[in-house]
C-alpha cells in the first residue's frame, strides 16, 4: 500500500470521531488550536524564516515573496481567524427541513460532515489553519498539501493544530499534512476516491488545471476571478465612478477585484473621460476599444486576450457595449462565472443582467469587492467556487458538509399487502 | 471538432434559452411532449419491437427484456411521469435566503439551473422521458445516452419530444440523444469538462465505475444500494417483520430493498423463526452467520461477499449481533451508504444509529422501499446519489439547480476611503 493512502486511511479514520463532536467540543478544540499558535509563535517564525531564506535564493520576490511572509502580527491575525471559525453556527445536524407526509411519516433534511476533504494550495500558508479549522468545525478530516515554498511554515502550523488535537484526545491524523511533495504523490492522492470525498484545488491555473485533469475524486474548483463591471445608460454616473474605483483599484490582486469596464454608448462620452482620470490617477493601465480609445486617447488597443484576462493588478479593459444585452453576449463570451457588476437605475435592465448571466455572484449596485464570504454574511470561506455544483460563489462551513435524510415512521411500509400479518 | 462535441456545443447552447423560460411555458413545453408521447405511440411501439427482436436475437430474457419492453400502458404511464414533472413547484429562480447586511446590501440565494446535463444510463427507455423532464423542469439542457438495447426506443421517445420543442419554438439540441454509442465517444463526452456541468450515470456498476473513472466532468453517481435492517433488542418485532417483508420482497429488483438483516441477539430467538417462516412463504433464500443458522437451520452460511453484495433478488443475507454498536460497526464495513433502517422503541438506540451512520437515508420504524424521491415528497427523482456532494440521496428537480448569489445594493463600496469624490 502506497504511504499516501496510509496517510489518507488515518485521515478517513479520524472522521467518525470528528463527525460526533458537539458544537462545544468543536469550539474549544479550535480555540485550543488558536492558543496553540500563539505560544508556538517564535517556532513558527523560524519556520517562516526557513522558508522566506531559500525563497529567496531561488529569486523569489515581490507579491510572492510577500504571500509568503509571517511575522507575529500575521500569525495572530491566523489565530483571530480560528477563533472566529468557532463562533460560526455549527452546520453539522441543522434540520433543513421538515414534512409530515401523508402516511405519517416525518421527513427530514440534515446536514452531515462530508467526510475527507483535500486543500491543495500554494503559497499562503495562512491556508493551513483556515482551511483546517473550517473543516473541522463541519465536522470533517482534512488533508492539506501545500506548496514546497511554504512547507516549513506549513508544518509549524500543522504541529501547533496537532497539539491541540491531541489535548482534546483526538487524532493529529484528523488534520493530516502531506509533507511528500512530489507530484506523483499528489496525482495518487487525486485517484483515493474510496476515501477522499471532496478536493478543493485553491491556486494558479497551472495548479487548476492539473488537480481538475488528473482527479478521480469530486472537485470543486477556484478558479479565476475576470469580473466585470457594467455601467448601464440609466447608471447613477457617481455611484458607477465609486464601484469602478473600489472593485479596480481597492485590492487588485484578489479574485474579486474588477477587471473589465463595459460602459453604455449613450453615457460613454460622459463616463469614460471622468473614469479614466480616476483612474489613471490611481496609476491603473488601461486598454479598450476603437470607441474607448476615441475617448480615452491614453488607453492602449486591447486585444482578445485583455478582455479574457486575469490581471490581478492595475490594469483594466474597456469596451463600449450598445445594450445590456451587448453586456450580456460580451460576458459569456469573456467571463469566468465569478463574479459581475451592473450600474443601472433601471429595474428592468438590473433584472435582464441578473437572469441571462449565471455567474456565481451577480450584483446590482454594489461593488464586486463584496464577494467574499466574510462580506457576504458566511463568517468564513474555504475559497470562491466557480464549480456549478455543491457551492458555488463563496464557500463557507455549511458547504463542507451535505443534506441528507433522517425519517421517523411508527412501522409504516410502502405495500401494506405485503404486511405480515 | 469532434462530432460529440459538435452535438454538446448545440446542447449548451440551448441552455441560456432553457434557463429563461417561465413556469407556464415550462409546464407547457412538457404537456406538449407528454401529447406527442401519446399520438406517437404505434411509432415507439414499432421501434421498441424492433429493439425486442434484437435483444432475444442476442439472448436477452427474464427481467433485463422486461425492463426493455414497452408498452401502450407503459408508454401512457411515461407521459404520465412527464405531466407530474410538469406539476412540480418550478426550482429555478427560488430565492431560499435573503438577508439584509450591516452596510444594506441585501443578499440573496438564488436558484438557477446547473447548465448541460449528461444522462448516461442502460436499458430502460422511460429514462429518455424521465430525465429529459426534469432536466427540462429545472432549466437544463440534456445530453442522453442510452444503452444500444433500447437505441430504436430511445430515437422514438426523443423523436416525440423534439416535435414538441419545435412546436414550442425551442432548438432540439436541448434534448440531444446521442446515438453514437461507441464507448470511445462516451470518453470523449466524459472529457468535455467545459460544456458538461454534470454527469449522472444510472445502471450497473460496470457503467458507473466506467464512467467514474474516465470522467473529467463532475460526476454525481447512482451506485448500488446494499440496505440493512437492524432490529434492536427494544424493537416492536410486529413492526420490524413488516418493515422486513416490505423491504426485502415487496420489489426485491430495486436499490431501496432490504439485502441484509442484523438481529439484535436478545430478541434473536423469538424473531428469527418468525422471519425465516414469512421470508421462506414468499420464496426468500436465506443464508447467515452461525448464530443465525443455530435458530434458522433453513439459512446456508453466509460469506463475506454474501454481506457485501446487491442482492436485487429474493436472497438475504442475515447476521446476529450484539448491540446496535456491532450493527453500526458491520454497516460501516459492508454497506454503499444508501439507506438504512433501525427498528427499535429506545430513543437513544435510535439516536446513535442515526448519527453514527452516514448513509444517504437512515430511516427508524420506516420501510427502505420509501428511500425514493417520489415517496419523500420531491415528486420524481432523476436517481438516488450515492456521491456525498451535491445532492445525496434521492435527487430530484431541485437538484438540477444550484443556489448562487445575488447582490442588491445602493452604491455601496468595501473600502469607503477609495471613493471618488
Amino acid at each position: 500500500m502506497s504511504e499516501i493512502r496510509t496517510l489518507a486511511l488515518a485521515c478517513r479514520d479520524a472522521g467518525p470521531l470528528l463527525a460526533a463532536l458537539d458544537t462545544p467540543s468543536k469550539r474549544a478544540l479550535l480555540h485550543g488550536m488558536a492558543d496553540a499558535l500563539h505560544h508556538r509563535v517564535r517556532e513558527v517564525l523560524a519556520a517562516n524564516e526557513r522558508d522566506m531564506q531559500e525563497a529567496r535564493n531561488k529569486g523569489l520576490q515581490g507579491a510572492m515573496l510577500d504571500r509568503l511572509r509571517l511575522d507575529e502580527a500575521r500569525i495572530a491575525g491566523i489565530a483571530q481567524a480560528v477563533r472566529e471559525v468557532a463562533a460560526l453556527p455549527d452546520p453539522v445536524g441543522m434540520v433543513t427541513r421538515r414534512e409530515t407526509l401523508a402516511n405519517g411519516i416525518v421527513v427530514e433534511r440534515v446536514r452531515i460532515p462530508l467526510g475527507v476533504v483535500a486543500m491543495i494550495y500554494e503559497a499562503r500558508p495562512n491556508v493551513t489553519a483556515d482551511a483546517a479549522a473550517l473543516c473541522l468545525m463541519a465536522g470533517n478530516a482534512v488533508m492539506l498539501r501545500g506548496g514546497s515554498e511554504a512547507i516549513h511554515s506549513n508544518r509549524a502550523i500543522a504541529a501547533a493544530l496537532h497539539e491541540a488535537l491531541r489535548a482534546h484526545g483526538l487524532p493529529e491524523a484528523a488534520v493530516t499534512l502531506v509533507e511528500d511533495l512530489r507530484r506523483e504523490t499528489m496525482l495518487a492522492l487525486l485517484q483515493l476516491s474510496d476515501i477522499i470525498d471532496l478536493a478543493i484545488p485553491r491556486g494558479g491555473e497551472g495548479l487548476i488545471r492539473f488537480v481538475t485533469e488528473h482527479a478521480r475524486v469530486p472537485v470543486i474548483k477556484h478558479y479565476k476571478g475576470v469580473c466585470h463591471l457594467y455601467v448601464d445608460r440609466s447608471a447613477d454616473l457617481a455611484v458607477a465612478l465609486n464601484l469602478l474605483v473600489d472593485g479596480k483599484t481597492s485590492r487588485p490582486g484578489v479574485c474579486n477585484a474588477l477587471e473589465t469596464l463595459l460602459v453604455h454608448r449613450d453615457v460613454a462620452s460622459v463616463f469614460l473621460p471622468r473614469a479614466a482620470a480616476a483612474l489613471i490617477e490611481r496609476g491603473v493601465v488601461l486598454c479598450g476599444d476603437e470607441a474607448t480609445r476615441a475617448l480615452v486617447p491614453e488607453a492602449r488597443l486591447a486585444t482578445e486576450d485583455d478582455y479574457a484576462a486575469e490581471f490581478l493588478d492595475l490594469v483594466i479593459a474597456i469596451s463600449v457595449v450598445d445594450s445590456v444585452e451587448q453586456a450580456i453576449a460580451h460576458i459569456r463570451r469573456y467571463g469566468s462565472d465569478h463574479t459581475e457588476v451592473i450600474a443601472t437605475n433601471d429595474h428592468s435592465a438590473a433584472q435582464r443582467f441578473v437572469q441571462s448571466l449565471r455567474s456565481a455572484v451577480v450584483m446590482v449596485n454594489a461593488s464586486s469587492r463584496f464577494s467574499d464570504g466574510g462580506q457576504l454574511g458566511l463568517g468564513a470561506e474555504i475559497g470562491i467556487s466557480t464549480t456549478r455544483l455543491h457551492a458555488y460563489g463563496p464557500m463557507g462551513a455549511e458547504s463542507l458538509t451535505i443534506e441528507r435524510f433522517v425519517v421517523r415512521g411508527e412501522g409504516q411500509v410502502r405495500h401494506p399487502e405485503s404486511r405480515f400479518t
